[in-house]
């Protein structure tokens, strides 16, 4: 971890400069599988799972039978754990729902708005060592709680062509509708396009590689809508001496185990502060599992020494962390004050991995420095918001010249007539 | 216009079916614009003004003289109108201010979100014949509300080096910060990067050409957002015998002047009521100015003609209209149970002009089927909400079993322990 005091401007922007990641040599590679995969629907899928995950399926539809087993599968700690979790999120997720109000605003006209269910949606789950069911729970509750009419999941199949048990659990008490062994761009286009057996969706949620990422922003383009633009999961950690080193150390780790390519910086108030985290990191990652991507994270980390209050606010408003912990005795005065950020954890106990499971948020958030214009997955991104006016005869003769007025201006002039005989009718009257 | 009684399963399908529209061969020729303004900034842009709105400016930032000599030329009428115009727009908007509770999921576990403006955005305002003043409202109002501390806004210049007054009038009413004369690819470009002169803006809004939108699609793969994806704009009118003919037909008419390759579809109840628009349309299209554009749009229009009420529901779900008018006895009841609009004009005296300019809600809207999975600009566009939370040394000891658990079965050590070490610490005392 390099540690870097009291930057000038210019060092800053250059310490908090995202690596650039070149992703446009897989561009045809991901085009050319959509492609397939929307002409050769169901067997285009069986091929690619072959190809890529090394497995030959028969069934791509996960059967209850396997839901059965898996649920028998997954241990009652881990079910109790996830019930626990699910209902935090229920809770938080749910308390984001809007009563709207209709408005008359202007005698006679009234507008508002209804939230509407967008009707089918997909949920991605990657595969690999980690059987990330918690993405699951934090995809597939704002779903079933927004009210959307189909939900389907599609994750890769290991070598035995399964799906991890644990997925399939969390998959089925929430009410997904359909999973789907499918990965990669393969399983991206099988939800963008639909096949004999998986549905189009108008929405595709979820995590995933340089393939599934490229697919998203592909299929944007083609009709498909997606949660959010992706990158390496990132966390910045604010500190000053009040914070327990230990404590800000094993955060830093929390983030660096996910990836070679994870973002981690650390905000100490001083130099000593700095020190004694890097002594603690040094220690504590030993014990790691993952220890050599921890190791790769943090070789390309960096430590940034400042005291004074607005520099800390300004290097987090400029990074926009995906992830924001303030472990500073000030952390609510500095949180109060954030502009740019996905998740925020105030004081000493909010460790980012309460978040990621269990304290209620959306663990699916912007990375990449997207906290400065998009928000985090919500019950907002599972439905949309029709706008709705009507106008009565009061109304249209109190707003109507006004519209001829701006019709004429703007040389639309059926825009102005469409009010004008509609005048004229109530005269006659 | 194209009229199909009952129409089966497949011939619906295929009346319905959005016009496919070839972007790609201009895909080559933005990417080189927008890295040309990338790399030469202001003189890009100047230079691209010069070849592609055939104008020679030195100064792309609109001067304050500039604005004032607009605010003189704009007629009073006109502003009189904008005024109210506004006034509703306003109204409308400020109701979608959301009150975010703090929520305890968990004894000791805080979690609540807050919405924060998006710091810089641009608003594009296209040139041609019509001057969009309109849009600049539809815009801008929305961003000054949200808070928003940086609005600048593009339009291409006209043949003199100028922007037409009125968009200057209604962008310095309502507080932009910043007009510039560029229009097309390198506009986007300019708001996308920055440039000497203008702002890099977090968020581009607005509608365009096919250039502006290739444009828009690409920069949000490079770290700018925008409003929503384009395309041509569209109505469909639900009519049955209880329908003012004229009204019908003056309402199809104001969509097909936009432009050739404006949508129009109209759904009536009975043959009759089809035939009468009909002839009342062929009628008034021969007095409006844009005559030969109305033409060509209402000739690859088409009227459905079905009595049912779920085929009525179907149609307008299937088709998911940008701008839904509902002139039917039974209004109320279509409209409650429409899934997929953009905005819906309730009644005979909701001409879909009016909430083009001054019911309140605002006429950027998804079009192309996009109502399905995207809501229409709102106040919701222009912020975005950073989720916080807290926990307590009793939220931690409630909460921390379950996300140790969790940690464990995705395998993610040092999320697991960063509650163990913080669970440990608390024994301790």
């Amino acid at each position: 971890m390099k540690i870097i005091e009291q930057p000038d401007d210019m060092t800053l922007k250059a310490v908090l400069k995202r690596p650039y990641v070149k992703k446009e040599l897989i561009t045809a590679d991901v085009s050319m599988i959509l492609k397939k995969v929307q002409e050769g629907g169901d067997s285009a899928i069986i091929e690619f799972t072959n190809k890529f995950d090394g497995v030959e399926i028969k069934d791509i539809i996960v059967t209850r039978q396997e839901i059965e087993t898996a649920i028998e599968e997954v241990p009652e700690a881990l079910k109790m754990a996830i019930s626990k979790s699910r209902r935090n999120i229920e809770k938080f997720h749910a308390s984001q729902r809007v009563i709207e109000h209709k408005i008359e605003t202007t005698p006679g006209v009234y507008c508002w708005r209804r939230s509407v269910p967008i009707e089918k949606v997909g949920i991605y789950i990657p595969g690999g060592s980690a059987p990330l069911f918690s993405t699951v729970l934090m995809l597939a509750i704002p779903a079933r709680l927004a009210g959307c009419s189909q939900i389907v999941l599609c994750s890769p199949p290991n070598q035995e062509g399964k799906i991890h048990p644990a997925i399939l659990y969390a998959a089925d008490l929430i009410g997904v509708d359909l999973v789907v062994k499918a990965g990669g761009a393969q399983a991206i286009g099988a939800l963008a396009f639909g096949t004999e057996s998986i549905p189009k969706v108008s929405k595709i949620f979820g995590p995933g590689n340089q393939y599934v990422t490229k697919a998203k922003e592909l299929i944007t383009t083609q009709g498909t809508a997606i949660d959010m633009p992706a990158g390496p999961s990132e966390v910045m950690v604010i500190a000053d001496k009040t914070a327990n080193p230990d404590f800000v150390a094993i955060d830093l780790l929390s983030q660096a185990e996910h990836g070679p390519d994870s973002q981690v910086v650390l905000v100490a108030t001083e130099r000593e502060v700095a020190n004694n985290v890097v002594k603690s990191l040094n220690t504590q990652i030993e014990a790691l599992p993952r220890v050599s991507i921890a190791t790769q994270a943090i070789d390309n980390s960096v430590a940034i020494i400042t005291d004074e209050f607005k520099n800390i606010l300004q290097i987090i408003n400029r990074y926009a962390p995906e992830h924001l912990i303030i472990n500073t005795e000030n952390a609510h005065k500095i949180a109060d004050q954030v502009v740019n950020a996905g998740s925020i954890f105030i004081g000493p106990y909010s460790a980012e991995s309460i978040g990621d499971y269990a304290s209620g948020t959306n663990h699916t958030l912007p990375t990449n420095g997207y906290a400065a214009m998009y928000s985090g997955v919500s019950l907002d991104s599972f439905v949309k918001k029709i706008t709705y006016q009507e106008v009565t005869a009061q109304g249209l003769k109190n707003i109507g010249p006004v519209v001829e007025e701006m019709a004429q201006a703007e040389s639309l002039m059926a825009h102005k007539r469409a009010v004008t005989i509609r005048l004229q009718s109530l005269k006659k009257e």
